[in-house]
């Protein structure tokens, strides 16, 4: 099944169903108003869930309403409007590489073994049509197009398997960073805080029975498209060249820790070694121009300019809908 | 007024109003079932928790209940048992400056005025009395004992005057670090994920106005006794030293992003430079032993251990009550 949330009337919005071809969604109902309720108790609601998207495909009309016109009109929210936790990976080194190839370095061998994750901040993330407010473009704007597995309950020190169980949902997220803060942040060790902004997700998050084939091994293998202004920055494929899976993630951030049904795990900025496939954010491009042309000409986005971000599978169907929304002054 | 959370019946626990000496308590009803509704709609509901709170220090019994001895029974949760972002910060560099000097280096210029920060896990807070679970004591389990704020909504940009006006509530934290595991992920420069555990707040959450002459500045001016095994670790005094008050941190924080409201926004680990108040982490203890005698000798947490984290007035009251439980094997 496919999830989403309206937003409102509190800030965790309310829980619908989103047929297969996300034309038509219908509110859950009561028992079931969050997502992060259903996430709490998924063995009990889950059911009652799937039943509903079933009879949604099956054409049941009653309270449905289009889901693209409230896409359109800035009623959705992200699938979980803010979750407790947001631990984000770096499963593509291709896009570690590119960035150490700039710097002059390499990739040291232990971040083949040992992920690079940085927690980031959840507690308002954007709809998939809400702005990027910046109070400045000279921190240096940036998309960073991405995978992300919502998971229940995992238990301290699960195994990749055990995580795989555990993952409920997948969806994408747009991890909005700030490169010219970046660099100082590396520096002082202890992460990303002004670094990176708020995130937006795809209008629904789906369940791993909706990806069919294109999940595998922990890995969900399309690509992910990526626009600026309309013209195609990249179409990496996001089950190519990730060297961890999603529950090897997930692992990796319950090794000293239980993970709270609700945890968002993202894979890291889509990156394949194959030039081109593109990119799914600007600092590669940008980092690949110094190196073969001498200077960077991608510029970071600018006050106006649109992003989006879509995963289609081989029938050219959206599997979560768009993320589409332009960089805006915060006021 | 003092505000705690009884656990259940869901992870947000049910919200306590406390009276001053921590004797008696009374659930606040169902117009403010959890603190993190209250913080969402602080002007409407702390006005009336106030007059709750006003009614039980003048003897009001009806509903009250036994905190001591809630507390002894460990139905008390962490005041805000889950929170949507935890950003600790180090405004106490004596702390910076000893871990420097044992490995031979200096405190940068710019940690003066760039305050260090990791974003953390709050998912699942522990309680006052809530054992810290480990699967290995090989981590190098260590306390970290700070001062925190939980604040309300706080716009991007927001100056330090305006953060210190979103400041809600301040309690204790015990920021639990796993020593062995910082080095690796120091270098990664991707902040703590491994290397920190869940936290432990005090029992209750107090509002500024509790705190009388001893908040000033935006630190709070009082001691935090710590002690292992019923021995003194340290005293050292949040309002001492401190580089940073809590309004600065809080605007470190907000430099590029909102903070929702029931964000928590720690001091980092309280130390003094004045060598007698000892130390409110065994990290601290044993660096100094290693400069000064060698060798550290002060060990690590160890199962079984017990650790008590504890503020009290000038009149010898406490004022959060006193953080107290014991290192136990996840299982």
């Amino acid at each position: 099944m496919k999830l989403a949330s309206l937003k409102g009337p509190g800030r965790e919005g309310t829980l619908c169903v989103v047929n297969r071809d996300l034309t038509r969604a219908v509110k859950a109902g009561p028992w079931a108003p969050t997502l992060q309720q259903v996430l709490e108790h998924w063995d009990e609601l889950a059911p009652r869930l799937a039943d509903c998207a079933q009879a949604l495909e099956a054409g049941a009309n009653r309270h449905a309403f289009d889901f693209q016109q409230a896409l359109a009109q800035g009623h959705i929210a992200a699938p979980l409007p803010r979750a407790y936790e947001w631990l984000d990976g770096s499963a593509y080194l291709t896009h570690v590489a590119r960035v150490r190839r700039a710097r002059g370095g390499k990739v040291p061998e232990s971040f083949y073994s040992d992920p690079l994750m940085y927690q980031g901040g959840a507690g308002a993330m954007m709809g998939p049509r809400d702005p990027i407010r910046v109070l400045s473009t000279e921190w240096g704007v940036d998309l960073e197009g991405e995978v992300v597995a919502i998971v229940g309950d995992v238990p301290m020190g699960a195994t990749p398997e055990i995580a795989a169980a555990a993952i409920r949902l997948v969806t994408l997220v747009n991890d909005v960073s700030f490169r010219r803060l970046i660099p100082a942040e590396l520096e002082k060790g202890f992460g990303f805080v002004n670094g990176k902004g708020a995130n937006a997700l795809a209008p629904v998050a789906a369940t791993i029975d909706e990806l069919g084939r294109d999940w595998h091994e922990g890995k969900l293998h399309l690509p992910l498209l990526c626009t600026v202004n309309g013209k195609r920055l990249g179409g990496p494929n996001a089950g190519v060249d990730a060297t961890f899976s999603l529950p090897q993630l997930i692992a990796h951030a319950a090794k000293t820790r239980d993970l709270a049904a609700g945890t968002m795990i993202g894979t890291g900025t889509i990156s394949n070694q194959d030039p081109a496939t593109g990119y799914a954010c600007l600092m590669e491009a940008r980092l690949v121009e110094q190196v073969e042309q001498g200077a960077a000409k991608t510029p970071f986005l600018a006050f106006g300019d649109r992003v989006t971000l879509e995963m289609k599978d081989a029938e050219g169907r959206s599997v979560f809908g768009a993320i589409d929304h332009v960089v805006e002054r915060y006021a």
